[in-house]
């Protein structure tokens, strides 16, 4: 599996992506799902992967292949807005299941796959798109400011609760990598090194880039504070009423 | 979709249901999915159903026109231990989906089902089994002291931090709860009332059965709580480091 969220706050976009693949429990390995696309005081544009592996690199190869072009329909640095870069990345997706589907289906692969795009591109808001497995794609609001993909039920309710448009981007980074330690906690198959990349409105500038290694200090602060203090509001919720009657003696709570 | 937990504490068992069913999300009922089978002072076994409608409600009232033979394979309040009991379950589940599967698939409709089946026999401890929609069944044990049904996954994270043998059937009522809670926010197939049933370990009766319908004060005020709670302890955890130097002035969170 994968885990990957984007958010779009006033204050700009955060990305965060797992680092684990895995074919079957016995097959794990790392690779990174956070790309950047980057002309400076132009253009940021960042791309996130989850699925089929060979079908996610061989998209993002010819993203970075398109670069070489002057091609507007091929290269994202000279694509006019990020609807049209989004645009391009659910093309590519679609040429290469269109080619590759029947071959992986022979073997019962799944050729599943599915991208977060976002950043901003000069003359532009920030934006952020997730690209679905059919190659179609959404874009965010301020009602849903964020997207996941792959492994999105654990780590969605913290996400929900925290997450509007006022949130500052330190704390929707924050809000993410406790969705991430949900979701690790959860699922074997999404595993640290954490990427994330932090873009602060209209700078068109990466702002930072940040590797959570397995162990990393704040992380396992973060993660240890967060479980100590839902266990304390649980602790210090009051039983059911109806339960109590049943209960042991001082046992409230 | 449905949700259901199932919990084995050393104090006793504990139940709990969603009462939602659909097919697809313009056709939505209401449909009880907790069935008690009780013998005072001699046995108690509470079934709990997901899955295809029409396959649970038939392996329930199979079970139900068993009471009235006197035969061990066929009535659950004459089986020797839960252990039969749950295998008549799996059973039931295989008769029916052995003669219903093609009819269904015809129509592209999931046969699928699955079961929670607990309580106690007189001589043997309380036990917990889960029933895959393959009617094989599994048995619960300290290190994994609850089951799950339905729509698993967005109120598991509650269950596993706090769910071990010690804790109690208040407090696991509470944490079912929660866990409920979670659920129904993200999923509009889960809604209450949902059915609760407290089984205090070697009683042989019914503990507490309760429903919980929308808006009860109880559960109004945990799910405020823990809402307010979570929002706190988020609050009062430090931001990234690294995403500090970006913030705006003033915002730690």
């Amino acid at each position: 599996m994968t885990y990957c969220v984007g958010v779009k706050v006033n204050e700009g976009l955060l990305f965060a992506s797992d680092s684990r693949t895995n074919a079957g429990v016995d097959s794990v390995a790392t690779f990174h799902k956070l790309f950047v696309f980057h002309q400076e005081g132009q253009r940021l544009i960042v791309v996130m992967t989850a699925g089929n592996l060979a079908v996610t690199q061989e998209v993002i190869t010819r993203l970075q292949q398109g670069l070489s072009t002057d091609e507007p329909g091929r290269n994202v640095l000279l694509a006019p807005t990020l609807f049209d870069v989004t645009m391009m990345v659910g093309g590519l997706l679609r040429s290469v299941i269109d080619r590759d589907r029947s071959y992986l289906q022979g073997f019962g692969a799944d050729v599943s796959s599915s991208f977060i795009v976002g950043g901003q591109i000069a003359g532009d808001e920030p934006r952020l798109f997730l690209v679905y497995p059919a190659g179609n794609f959404i874009e965010s609001e301020p009602a849903t400011p964020y997207f996941q993909l792959g492994e999105t039920k654990y780590g969605k309710p913290i996400l929900e609760r925290v997450l509007t448009p006022q949130t500052t981007l330190a704390q929707a980074a924050k809000c993410a990598l406790l969705s991430f330690d949900g979701t690790i906690k959860a699922n074997l198959s999404v595993a640290p090194p954490i990427d994330v990349l932090i873009y602060k409105a209209n700078t068109l500038a990466i702002g930072r880039q940040q590797e959570i290694a397995a162990g990393d200090p704040y992380f396992a602060t973060l993660s240890a504070g967060w479980g100590t203090g839902l266990l304390k509001v649980f602790a210090d919720l009051a039983d059911p009423p109806w339960a109590a009657d049943d209960a042991a003696p001082g046992e409230s709570g």
